[in-house]
């Protein structure tokens, strides 16, 4: 296994969306008749019940509180990030609106200003509050380094569910410096359940899995924002990482008797790659710019990551993705445009009638192929013209 | 066989017309003399004759009564497409000038407004009279749900072959909404022969030969017009799609005694694409984009697929490939564009004689190459003057 | 050997220029001190010898006899095409202005027009006589349904080798309606050497040598100008093709004692890509786009095939490659811009330098790396400004 | 190990920076706890000690004097180049100016012109004199040709270190017409440490370290100004350059217990390439057009190679890169780009910290993956907009 790419060295050839392709089943289903469920375990209680396996991510030109309601009610679930304008600003509306009217030589100096705004913990309980009034499933997500404080916040204001996230999760950290969080205490501390991430590796997934988590995120660098990949040289492509991971759980799941949940985080701009992400073994996928193009998203029609306003060393940028419609017709369709990006949903359904998957546990298990001509095959004119698969 | 994708996970490694190259023979023919007819088997009757192996894919945007004679009469076959605006409408050339007026933005839209008139069975038996009125062969298809009605109507009608289509056809489809179609009955029933498709499947093809099919479509997702591979993720490359098809072709063959051609359709649009899907194995293939450059095509230079009126998940988009040309340059040439999408004929059999295949079963045992640098080495100045290969 | 393309096929895979490296010698050698000089054995008579390992393709736009001229007088050799407009035209440059003007919608069909024109063979012996008027060799080249009686007339106006070429050469042509070359008798019938192709595989290489031939062209499809591998599918990348050729001649060479050199002809436009072929195995080679842009060549910086002018099938483009100094400038510098399109001769002792090879023999054993990125590593400013290796 | 390109020849598949990633750690480390020091050995002396791994490359419109004291004082090493403008030229501001202002296409000619101007060997040592006279390290460089009699003159000065530097350099150099460089009789015969490259393979960086020199630069061509890729063909990409170096350092450390650093030079423009060369082997980097961005850079945010202006055969062209911050920032940041080309050296310790690396040589030891996709996977919104790693 692996690969010389030099003297005594060998490295393993690692895969992205858009080098794989999944192959059409012998039997197929009708779309209509496909369990698209998910559920994030939370031990001995009932399971946290979501009805599309779909996420949206903790950025803050994503999730608000309108967004974060919005989507519940459609059955999906949004992270709201308790390190981002949201909990800094009592009426973040505005700082918005400067990002979004900021061009792209001032952006990032803009939001390193932005973000030095200190959190305040009365906004972290306010925000789960507004959440919980409407009835859903309340998410927040913080670093690990606040996740002792922001979780016992969080859990005391009624949130459903914690999520520590940072570029790269790990159970052994190693500081000096600072006290790093002890993960499996920290599961065993709170009542809620907690997702984290990120991370890639199947070693470390099982780690992670081991100290009590209820899911993990997988991806490091894919987010359509991020430059990581660029600025450190760090990631693996999310097929591979998705693999990985999904080993590790059934691994985990062999060991314990416990199925922890993965969750592929990044990359997925379309309804193909969002298919891709579950039949690489996958639970759930969680999407950040996909939903950055809803009406009802905070950033109107802008996307960064929590990494752009890094004082020092950005790893990520602010991108314009624009307004399509609305976050039911991103989900659910009917699609007005021909890319891809609208009804998430019905793509999944369709993907899993064509392959002869009725669960997404079946999905897992598509045939897929290494198919580097997938996206380019017959679709010169669609390049060329700017349409379908060649939208930009 | 295959590669590592992870962690437990394998895929193979699949591939597309432009990866591969066709590699010169030791003999050479003189291209006036290989033969290139093609037959479509009809049990103990004699085969269904055509005197070159391309069909018009049953598009509207290419095929309406008037090509399909044309077509006929060139020695090739165009299939009428039962569920497009030429059953919904009496005069279909009002709304087809309306998509070739619409702007990129608002295509989609009115296509889906356009494909919500209900189609006409007396249109269907008319179409099929009218072509039939001209003296050759009337094909026609429809989706596998509508098939046994407009089967029932069109044989009445004098149809010589009926196509039955999908986007992933299977002989097993579960559905407890609505009735599938019992393919093997449905064959049976019928006076007629059945090509059914697409599929890229050794195992499926299998299947659907033992249904008693006359002949099978290769390719899911590769044509011009067509998104499922960025909708849903789903697909194989045509060249592998056509190697693994014409493997159980030749399995049924050996099983059985009975030939059932397989025909590849899809992703080619010059001669070159052409010649790689015969000699990949294909007995024959099913073009629309270089059609829909004919001044017969009623699309006039304007091409979609028939997924793009989808209501809710639209799976294809509105090319524009510009009229070119009659349809017999196009097939016959003189060729007056320099870049292989015209006189196809004169490709195959030129290609045949380069390679020393004196028949399409010698030119399906051509020696393939894989040869990713195929299209771009030397190409520099067309690529960059927009000339010759790199024409778009 | 060989990857699996589908169920019960194997397909090798094939290399192009762009796609490999030359390693780094463990001994260099200072560059004016290596021998490239290359020799065409003529049977028991002198070598025809060459300073330098470079031919002018037989291509309107590069060769008329004062370019044939030219280049003799600086070591090299220029082919002269007997079917071009040099032997259809009393006065050719008249046509060439009307190529030059043409415009790229329009210029297919005036090529096709211009060479309907009849050859006149009192013009062949003419030309001929004309380049021998100047001392140096006069080559000369015809399809080969035409060189029996070219080559005759040539010979006799003093001519000193003749080359037969065609899209693809072998020694086997199956055609009822017309003699096909009968190599060996032809060989045998002339006084002067013969060098026959295009070819690209071990076999057909080796049937070649053994009757009698001097040399064998490399390449199908590579050139600048050139199609074939679009409009046909065919074709193998330089890399492959000249390895594959090298073997045939080294074992031709262990068989019969003789050796006959091979020369890799098209897809070279920068030294690099010249050096890269030599590496590969080849003793010499033939370059078109190159000198089309010298000021001697008669194309003005124009420069197309001779299978553009096909009256049905055209497989070639005409393209502009400017004119960008002279051919003394082009072969041996000083090089006046940065791509490695001049002083050709100086980067091949340099890079035989670099390499530590004394000899082209030598410089056939250098180390190759497979380098897809060895275009592109570190050169993004490059590309982005349109300067050095991202010139276009 | 090597694939077959052709009948009877392999060759080995090597990588550039763009076709691999970093794999995250199990362990993490605070980036603020990571050791990331360098040193040059100096036989029995006290090692010449860096405080980060970074030097600047022998380039013109990147090292004066002014340059290298600045990046002395940041703890980096600047190289000056012996055979450029700052020894031919009492003042060389001047003639920097006028190839700041050429355009494109006369900027080739202007170089060849002023590096006609003779070396003048009391500027050698003033340069070095005036370096010394802030109080930090003096390091220089010429061709192998010049190094006897420039090192002499430069040592006399006070320089620190002594850099002999070529396209490719080796051991056993054969020339009849000049004496070439006794390398090991030219390291023994001089009192301050000697790095020398270029190079790239495990024999030769033996064989180079045998002869006593305290440091090797890897890499052949990548550099952001070089064209010796494409005009001589010549390369072996920097991964597995680095990797196959890295193999031959290990081994010379084994056989004579004396570590020779290496120190990967060109094709590094951002932090993420840095990271991927140290984790690959490398001791140390050399970067050009990095540092050419930076408002110390005599170019003035131009950039070319030393080779550019070689009078017969340039193998360089003059790229403008821009200048963006201060060296500090280049550096240490604080980043006010997005795109990774600021702040290297903190993007050095975040990479560490993730893939949990305490030092330099545990950062060698970092696992690899084969990523083709790593800078393309969810980034098509910077590619078209031009932000992030879209940035050009």
């Amino acid at each position: 296994m692996g690969m010389w790419i030099g003297r005594n060295r060998k490295a393993r050839v690692t895969y992205g969306f858009d080098e794989i392709a999944l192959v059409p089943g012998a039997v197929t289903i009708n779309p209509n008749e496909v369990d698209i469920s998910f559920q994030v375990p939370r031990g001995d209680r009932e399971p946290l019940k979501l009805g599309i396996p779909i996420l949206a991510s903790a950025m803050d030109g994503v999730v608000d509180v309108r967004f974060a309601i919005a989507m519940g009610k459609l059955g999906g679930l949004a992270v709201l990030n308790l390190e981002g304008v949201q909990t800094r600003y009592e009426n973040p509306d505005e700082v918005l609106g400067q990002v979004v009217a900021a061009d792209k030589d001032h952006v990032t100096s803009l939001l390193q200003k932005i973000y030095l705004e200190p959190i305040r913990e009365d906004l972290i309980a306010r925000r789960v509050e507004e959440i919980k009034a409407a009835g859903g499933y309340a998410a927040v997500s913080s670093i690990p380094q606040k996740a002792d404080r922001f979780a016992a916040i969080a859990q005391e204001a009624g949130a459903d569910l914690f999520v520590v996230q940072s570029t790269v999760s790990t159970v052994r950290h190693i500081s000096t410096e600072y006290q790093s969080l002890e993960l499996a205490k920290f599961c065993a501390g709170l009542n809620i359940p907690v997702i984290i991430g990120n991370t890639v590796g199947y070693d470390v997934t099982l780690e992670i899995m081991q100290c009590g988590v209820a899911g993990v995120l997988v991806g490091v660098g894919p987010g359509a924002a991020c430059t990581s990949r660029g600025v450190l040289g760090l990631g693996v492509p999310q097929v591979t990482a998705t693999v990985d991971c999904a080993a590790a759980r059934d691994q985990y799941h062999k060991q314990s008797g416990r199925y922890v949940p993965i969750i592929t985080d990044g990359g997925m701009s379309k309804g193909g790659d969002v298919c891709k992400a579950l039949a690489c073994g996958s639970d759930a996928v969680m999407v950040g710019s996909a939903f950055a193009k809803a009406e009802e998203a905070p950033g109107k029609g802008n996307h960064w990551g929590m990494a752009t306003p890094h004082a020092n060393l950005p790893r990520g940028t602010r991108i314009k993705v624009g307004t399509t419609g609305s976050l039911k017709q991103i989900l659910f369709g009917p699609a007005e445009v021909d890319d891809g990006s609208q009804n998430l949903v019905g793509a999944i359904t369709t993907c899993m009638g064509n392959v002869g998957a009725a669960s997404i546990r079946e999905f897992q298990e598509t045939e897929i192929v290494i198919a580097p001509s997938i996206k380019t095959e017959g679709k010169l004119f669609q390049t060329v013209q700017s349409v379908g698969m060649g939208t930009r």
